[in-house]
């Protein structure tokens, strides 16, 4: 680096100049935007692409991942995926060896370091760009390893993942370039006889990384989860090691490998992008995190070791982003489309089974019933109402599966066997049991419908827990107001997602925006169509606050970014 | 709040809306910026200015600061403070009662929140605005409680710390401003006829602010490393408790007083602003910061309090800013302007007797010495002149007790006396003893100038801990090449606020640059004239980095606001 700093510049930036400029100007605006388009439909990606992409996705199956044998590795093969819909993969990654791998990303960073937010950054475009044109064989993975239908693996999974490690491209590109890389500072002032005599200095600020970022994926959300740590540390000049789940490492090996491939071929080292995949049980990600190379650490997943990052990770001064668990909430006050209301709703508690960060759990009714554009229903009529579109939506078991998916683990399948037991012990009732559905192609699967449970407000004690995957109380409150302030307090507490509301009265969805923000939590209203409380859209909707306890950051705002890379000066007289 | 934001007004928005768009502008180019005249001249501050301020902070001493009687009080007063030059104050201040303190914070967020950013750096503006008008007053109350003299006491403790106050506003300001409030979200589509049907969302996004927010003072620069904590929060929305050192309570008290009777004026809860005052020992900011009310702390001082609050912070979910202690470094390779660099590196280590966070401590010289245009000289040969510069500049009583000031406490004191012992357990020399000179004024003050001590490299043990005070080490290495090694590696473990080289040498300020971005400190080249190495300017110069130990922020980056709000969304279809 010479005193006067020269703009680095590469083929990849000439070639993604215009799509830095797209997306600086779609970060800012936050209106709609999207580079991948969402359709797994032959028209958009070919008559071919989903056939090759299966193919790319079975020939995996059984073997070693060769592609990553490049990484430091101590010569054993790791690996214990079994699909939720029943398959061993049977896949097995070589073991990062971490002393080496740490070493060899260290050794990467300055010649990262130095290529400047902009090249950075176009090279991101392009690793993600290439990992669009493998969404079919990505889908696969991510299918058979969170569980989810294939239709949302690929886009949940595909293009929505995209357009969200794009985001947090832009946002850390646009973070560093708030940073001019020099300026002339000229201060007033006067010689002894009186004459102008300024003080100038050059300043020249440079971009720093903060140093190894570690990713620590989640089964449900492989690359949707991840993507936005890896790009946004990426962009930001660290490298980064990615820490799959142990029961969905192939997703994002795969994104792992491409990233390496194209960080080579644009000159750079691969060691840039690590996968340290394990088996179910070995601990690596607490042994990653204890790590004194590693300073910035993404999580996804549960709350527990998603607290322990928290404090063990801050006392040693890494930066630490986490998602963790909430309570996302319904608020039903009364809707003038309860066709609408009852259909989306449905669907979003059907959705995946429910296995969303973002699903619906607690759904507050007023004792008072509901008014809606076919009369007024009492509590227990809206119940019968929402079990009965439940019910609808999810009565054809062939249909039934392609938005169900199969439920992920263990403890998915016992909350889905627990609402009778639920309802006992909370002197509540089964509105609706959660529906055994036999799959017609995957036999294994263990497909469950949403059931709903109607409690009373009191029962704290039982809906202010998460029970992920199929199952929504229906919980009766005094009034819509007392409905408001449990949503507040609940998710202040608790922490949540997401949250709704569904009413026709001006004044109600103003105090819900007020308890809204209050509880430090999104706010969806009235929700009638095609788009859902849990379904967050890239460069415009943030995906968390990091207002309240169920994630201390938010895709992607600055907070998320700033924090990842630091200023240098060197100043001098001119 | 209305579907439909509308931006809030406020008198002060009209009258200050001009600043408002100076300090975007300058904190987006970093060039120069200053709002605050830093002469303490009667022609720009006035004739009678310096005696009213003197007079003012007289009619404090001995009294019960009155003017904050409207914070809630138990009806006790504390209140310990010594002058450095020999006085008890005798000023003391009503005991915050801290839960109906923190009650009444909690209650003045609505408005202050809704408010709107614009709205809120107005308000600040005229606060600093009135700050800067008591400006002799509080340089005073600096000198009093710091030790600082006079000029510096009003510089540093006035316009430049209300520069870095209005610093942070900007970029809080700036951070919220980049969160448009309102977007209309259009996502292409079509209806069942193919027919375009796009769909379409109004989202409103929400700043609401993160908590209340503790600042925890130092002694030494009671109101410059306090106000941008204090600035950063108020401008983001967070109430503000302030919790001044127990030894430099009224610099920040007045402060206080200006904040609460502006926020009043403009028609907001004077609660957003309060003073958490304390005599020696009591322990307060340890009891604040563990209360569940505080989301935000920031934290000058020792490295010991500053490691347990970055973790027990962190570990309760707060948002936690330090600086601690760090060991500035200097590298001299060599020069063309020997008796610039003397007279430069002497007045750093004299000012206030070397009691800045900023202060030179390690001065790296090869023991093959140093080409300069008057020769070349050894390694002793340097020292020897380096004594002699901070001899001549110190060397008339009175003149050196407006540069070095008073010492603050009795570990500064220590130090100056230990140069003999360190040098003797180090295998040193003492090149210079730290002088003891009385004060032609203040008889009771212990003023020292600055002393050298000599030792190799070798002694780690001794040079890589903080000598906080009149102590400057000559450390004699191999090389240049060493001394750059040296200063990256000692900043990466130990920390620094500052570091400068000297040389002549393109390469060596190229590798210089290299080194204080691996150690992550910022670097000044070849000072010698009226810049130094202890001072950053605001709005152009970073304080610190965040990328070494010596402290986890910056004044002011965007990481030092970007997470003190967030941003509540709610959206619809439209």
């Amino acid at each position: 680096m010479t005193a006067t700093a020269t703009t680095p510049t590469h083929p990849l930036l000439a070639a993604h100049a215009g799509v830095l400029d797209e997306i600086r100007q779609a970060l800012t605006t936050r209106s709609y935007y999207s580079r991948y388009p969402e359709s797994p439909s032959p028209r958009v990606y070919g008559e071919s692409a989903a056939a090759e992409g299966l193919a790319a996705h079975e020939a995996h199956l059984g073997q070693p991942y060769a592609a990553l044998l490049g990484q430091p590795t101590d010569g054993t093969f790791v690996g214990s995926e079994v699909s939720p819909y029943g398959p061993e993969l049977g896949v097995t990654y070589p073991a990062l060896d971490l002393d080496a791998g740490l070493e060899a990303a260290r050794h990467a960073i300055p010649a990262w370091r130095d290529a400047g937010p902009q090249v950075r950054a176009a090279v991101c475009v392009e690793i993600i760009d290439r990992i669009n044109r493998r969404s079919f064989e990505i889908a696969n993975a991510v299918m058979h390893t969170s569980g989810q239908p294939f239709v949302m693996s690929f886009q949940a999974g595909g293009p929505h993942a995209q357009d969200r490690a794009i985001e947090a491209v832009a946002a850390g590109l646009v973070e560093q370039e708030r940073v001019p890389s020099s300026v002339l500072w000229e201060k007033p002032g006067k010689d002894r006889e009186g004459k102008p005599a300024p003080l100038r200095m050059q300043k020249d600020y440079r971009i720093v990384p903060r140093g190894i970022a570690l990713v620590i994926g989640c089964n449900t959300f492989p690359t949707w989860n991840a993507y936005p740590g890896i790009f946004a540390s990426l962009v930001t000049g660290n490298p980064v090691v990615v820490k799959p789940h142990p029961r969905a490492v192939l997703p994002l090996a795969i994104s792992v490998e491409i990233a390496r491939t194209v960080l080579e071929e644009a000159g750079f080292d691969p060691a840039l992008v690590q996968l340290a995949a394990e088996g179910d049980g070995q601990g690596l990600a607490k042994t990653l995190a204890e790590r004194d190379e590693v300073a910035i650490i993404d999580y996804t997943g549960g709350p527990s070791f998603g607290g322990w990052l928290e404090q063990a990770g801050a006392a040693a001064g890494k930066l630490v982003f986490t998602e963790k668990a909430g309570i996302n909430t319904i608020v039903v006050d009364s809707t003038d489309d309860l066709r609408g209301t009852l259909g989306n709703l449905a669907f979003s508690l059907a959705l995946y089974s429910g296995q969303m960060c973002t699903a619906p759990q607690n759904i507050y009714v007023p004792e008072g019933g509901v008014d809606t554009d076919e009369g007024h229903l009492s509590f227990d009529e809206f119940g019968e109402r929402l079990a009965g579109a439940i019910g609808r939506l999810t009565g054809d078991d062939a249909k039934a599966v392609e938005l169900l998916g199969a439920t992920v683990n263990d403890q998915v399948r016992t909350n889905a066997d627990s609402l009778a037991a639920i309802a006992g012990e909370a002197g509540g009732r089964v509105v609706l049991d959660s529906r055994r559905i036999t799959h017609p192609t995957w036999a294994d699967a263990v497909v469950r419908a949403p059931g709903l449970v109607a409690l009373d407000v009191t029962r704290e004690d039982v809906y202010t827990q998460e029970c992920f995957g199929p199952v929504g109380f229906l919980i009766r409150t005094a009034s819509t107001e007392q409905s408001l302030a449990q949503l507040a307090d609940t998710i202040r507490e608790h922490g949540a997602m997401t949250a709704a509301v569904y009413s026709t009265s001006e004044d109600v969805l103003d105090a819900a925006r007020q308890a809204a923000a209050a509880g430090g939590v999104a706010l969806s209203e009235n929700l009638t169509g095609q788009v859902f409380v849990n379904q967050t859209a890239a460069f415009s909707d943030y995906h968390g606050t990091g207002a309240n306890p169920a994630a201390n950051a938010a895709y992607t705002d600055a907070a998320f970014v700033a924090g990842r890379f630091r200023v240098i000066t060197s100043r001098r007289h001119v």
